[in-house]
């Protein structure tokens, strides 16, 4: 892993990380012109570029419910336990994060509130070949679900031999989802905004995929709703003396081995602690299934932050702005305070991010590559909505009007104006 | 204005409207030279461009403080007294928005939570020429501070003369915004996504702008956070008998003036009431400063839809999900369980959109063109975010573990797995 040895006073930037942009500007360009072609040639784009891009022909895109329960007939049982109690608990903490409609009355009887309404039909990619997660399904269809989502449609691109995963259509089932589609990449995306003969469309699209489902997700927006972009995976793990280097380093390829471009960051204070725990990475890689992956991430994107303090270690974490931020030092939730930027927060020893990616609760669709500055996990609210309410009464327009009035001439709104003005001189009369 | 008379059992559709998408291939292409060129070029490219589109050459983008003294000495004061108690309700209403980070545990130990922070810096769109509106200002920066965010940003296009408006500069101050740029279109959210050598990058970009800045919004999007990407402002008028016809004109035309391309909507239940509306309409016209607006707009996108009967109507407008919904009936609160996809909703006959717009207190920046399907009024946790805590024990890891190893080895994650695996032996060991 690279690293940077930052003395007294010394600051982790921007200049220290390798991240790539979000902005694309080819896949850009080519998932304008696909989503362009779904939307005006419908089902039969949409079977051209399946067979251009999957390699596959299909008749009709729908998963038969006859395919899904011979699939599911196929299902170890103890994984469908396993999945079982990840949904209950995924379930009982974004239960928590349902909120309430809301209203106050001001003296002068004006009623102004917010009215909280489920979104009524939502779409979530599931992403094929390597990345066919059913925990996916359950991190995005779980939170619909709770917020009361009437129509959860699941997407994901069409298999060559036709063969469908046993455990996303558990996860499916154990969602409510049945209504699943054998198509991917931008031009999914265009087929759930737009809809085509065959796919009714949705009003919000979430799930991760590749450049151009990100891009396409981009284009579709302002039609739909989307969820965040989801860049590479990421975690940063901060490690003081009290963590064990094994741990650390598990820790750490748990998150190289997702992808050659996952991003894995050490925050530790002493340069012999980095070579116990590369040296401890070594070990475990001889026992890795997936060695190849996990090495190549660690060597081309591993960034190590050997700290002369724990401000300067929490300076880093806020730049880098982790998906996975995990605390293994003395004190974890003490820190908590100085942590500003990250996706999910893992604190002490026995808190690896396995446990949040499956079963803690918390979701695992998480801000990537820095956007925790600026947003947010997958949660219930991401599926309900807002209405602002106002009830004025002739107390309170007339108690405001003549503000309202002032700010309406200024920007040159006559009727804006003249609405309120009108309402006067009634009140004026009676 | 178009009319649709439904029959009973007649349903109101999408065909019956007339919306232009948000998907614009042109301006999404055209857009994304520009961010590039911006993001390669710098200060030189935005010189350029704003050169090239604003007609101005400027040596630096930065309004100086002595320039925003001058323009504000010229302010009528009682402009200033109005914004100030629109900005004082504004607050009010947005203080109530305010969530707390929150955390449970469970009896095994497992805590988990979510944590709020503001976020650091925001950027502000603030658009020139006949859309140049104080209240905007207002309805963005403040959602901001009352989040806590320490740096807002204001843009806004040059002017030809280099005059500033003293409202908008007010409504700055009032917000505590004193880093303005003369800055607009594409280059301008550019600009605020990726910085320049004289403009420090933002962390999320609010407020309205023309196809071109909601092509760029799109596009910097995942490398700072968006607000929602908005259209023609809309009205849908619910009016029964209730509901004098010349407070329905007014209030129908406070929308219609706005923009040619701003959407009108009557529903009511008889032609003869249409009637009465469009004749006081053409009253009020002969009054009106902005006549050719408000024509154009009622002429080309108005719609009147007559209804039988108050769940056909209910049924119109949730098809339609405008921006405001103004109901002029007998029982309007009666009426708002009814509501599902509405911005704002504005109750009984003292209450015009005017009421919304400038200072009741719920923020004007609402979803446009159907989004409201979708998507929220702008509001103050749009400038937070959270970020997941999970802490587990030994007892609760040991409770979970073996789910969390099922699913990640069907998962194909070996260090996933193998987190979990080593941590449950040293459990067994001690």
């Amino acid at each position: 892993m690279r690293r940077v040895v930052l003395n007294a006073g010394e600051k982790f930037n921007n200049g220290h990380l390798k991240r790539t942009s979000a902005f694309n500007a080819q896949a850009l360009k080519a998932a304008t012109d696909i989503v362009d072609a779904v939307r005006e040639g419908g089902d039969a784009a949409l079977r051209d570029f399946t067979a251009r891009f999957d390699g596959v022909e299909l008749e009709s895109f729908r998963v038969s419910q006859e395919a899904i329960d011979a699939a599911l007939a196929t299902l170890d049982p103890n994984l469908a336990k396993s999945l079982q109690h990840a949904a209950d608990q995924v379930r009982e903490f974004h239960e928590r994060q349902l909120q309430e409609s809301m209203f106050a009355v001001r003296p002068n009887g004006a009623l102004i509130g917010s009215k909280l309404t489920p979104i009524e039909a939502v779409g979530i990619y599931v992403p094929g070949g390597r990345a066919l997660y059913p925990s996916s399904v359950i991190m995005n269809a779980i939170p619909a679900q709770v917020a009361g989502v009437e129509r959860i449609v699941c997407v994901t691109p069409p298999t060559k031999d036709g063969s469908l995963d046993p455990a996303v259509l558990e996860a499916c089932r154990i969602c409510g989802v049945s209504e699943i589609y054998s198509i991917g990449g931008a031009q999914a995306i265009a087929a759930l905004a737009y809809g085509t003969e065959t796919i009714e469309p949705v009003n919000k699209i979430t799930g991760p995929g590749n450049a151009y489902v990100a891009a396409a997700k981009k284009i579709v927006m302002g039609d739909v709703g989307i969820d965040m972009i989801a860049g590479p995976s990421e975690v940063c793990v901060v490690a003081d003396e009290t963590a064990d280097p094994k741990m650390v380093a598990i820790d750490l390829m748990a998150q190289a081995e997702h992808d050659p471009l996952a991003s894995c960051y050490l925050v530790c204070f002493d340069a012999a602690y980095a070579d116990a725990v590369e040296a401890n990475i070594e070990q475990h890689m001889k026992r890795s299934t997936r060695a190849d992956i996990t090495t190549a991430s660690l060597r081309d994107q591993g960034l190590i932050v050997v700290c002369p303090d724990m401000e300067t270690a929490m300076g880093a974490v806020n730049v880098i702005a982790p998906e996975h931020l995990e605390m293994h030092i003395a004190n974890a939730m003490g820190q908590l305070g100085a942590v500003r930027n990250a996706g999910a927060i893992f604190l002490g020893e026995w808190t690896p991010e396995a446990v949040g990616d499956y079963v803690a609760g918390p979701n695992h669709t998480l801000p990537t590559g820095g956007t925790a500055k600026f947003s947010s996990p997958l949660g219930t609210m991401d599926f309900m909505k807002h209405s602002s309410v106002i009830q004025y009464t002739r107390q309170s327009l007339a108690d405001d009007g003549d503000a309202i009035v002032a700010i309406a001439d200024r920007e040159g709104l006559w009727s804006h104006a003249e609405s309120v003005r009108l309402r006067l001189q009634e009140l004026n009369r009676g």
